[in-house]
């Protein structure tokens, strides 16, 4: 990884935000955000079915890109809805602390 | 302070690849590492379509679960490909770097 | 003789109108019909995506059960909305009157 | 149901069927059938999303509109894998005949 993905959801998520209110002609996001949940869904059905696609192809390039696909577009639906990809991470951060990321292994046999 | 996005996602990784070969009975994430590409993508769809239902009915909290679900279970496939965020982050910032994150906005008017 | 495709639509539309308000607990339909739009459009994702899998896996018997799990809950969902499988059907027929089924063919070159 | 309705998807699959290897430049389902799984399985995830949608939005003549789509396209998926709408429409029988259709209902309490 370059040095600079640090908090790189944080800062893709701060890019998005200030597309809000842009020129939907010159830019992509600014576009799917004046469409609004009916263009951005679409958007991440789409996607999460490209994603399972490549996966049975067993196309890994692909595959990485059409997760960074899903998770840009999940990202602008977040922006769209005021929320915040730290509100997602702290969800799995917590889940992680209460071994929830995989609870049934964290339980006596 | 929330978590660094690129840390955690990492760290869930580790924690994902450390269940490689546990016992299915006792560890969800074996479970779905042991049935596959079947039994990892079905969920990937059905995640995305439970972020999609929460997003339309504009419920902010089980938006955020929904797309840790999501999440997360995108994270078992890129493992189930020995695939890592890491690859799919690096995607992301090489876009970025383009602008590529945007790319209509880069050009000229 | 396989039965006609009008005729056993709209005789699974009836029996599956015939479910509402029955005991969820005794009938699969009923409990759908209960749940709403929340759990019949996850199961539409969910087969939806079950359907892509078998394709992509070429697995023609599978792929025959699956798309009729996903016709099935497309008929639930069309009767939770007070549609019916003649709506959908009426529609196709229209646009194959119009050659729209295949639009791009009955342009002049 | 206007009178023509009688196997609808039998004879949509005909013209389905018919459209192999026509110019893909003209016709809308030869470019589908042309691009394989990759091309029509696409299309039928993003369907999907967008019946979901619509049904979350409660819009009916979208769904109506939407569901049209959802199922022409398994339609393709079914002539490009050598299938027909009987295959599916037999299994949805045979299920029928078990009470398989809501196998719950048939059980003794």
């Amino acid at each position: 990884m370059p040095p600079d993905s640090t908090r790189l959801l944080e800062r893709l998520a701060d890019t998005l935000e200030s597309r809000r209110g842009a020129d939907p002609s010159r830019s992509y996001v600014a576009k799917l955000l004046a469409g609004g949940d009916d263009r951005i869904l679409k958007k991440v059905g789409e996607e999460a079915t490209e994603t399972v696609i490549a996966a049975m192809q067993g196309d890994r390039a692909k595959l990485v890109a059409e997760t960074a696909d899903l998770w840009f577009h999940t990202l602008v639906m977040l922006v769209h809805h005021e929320l915040r990809p730290e509100d997602v991470l702290a969800e799995l951060a917590r889940r992680e602390g209460l071994s929830g990321i995989d609870e049934k292994a964290s339980r006596p046999a």
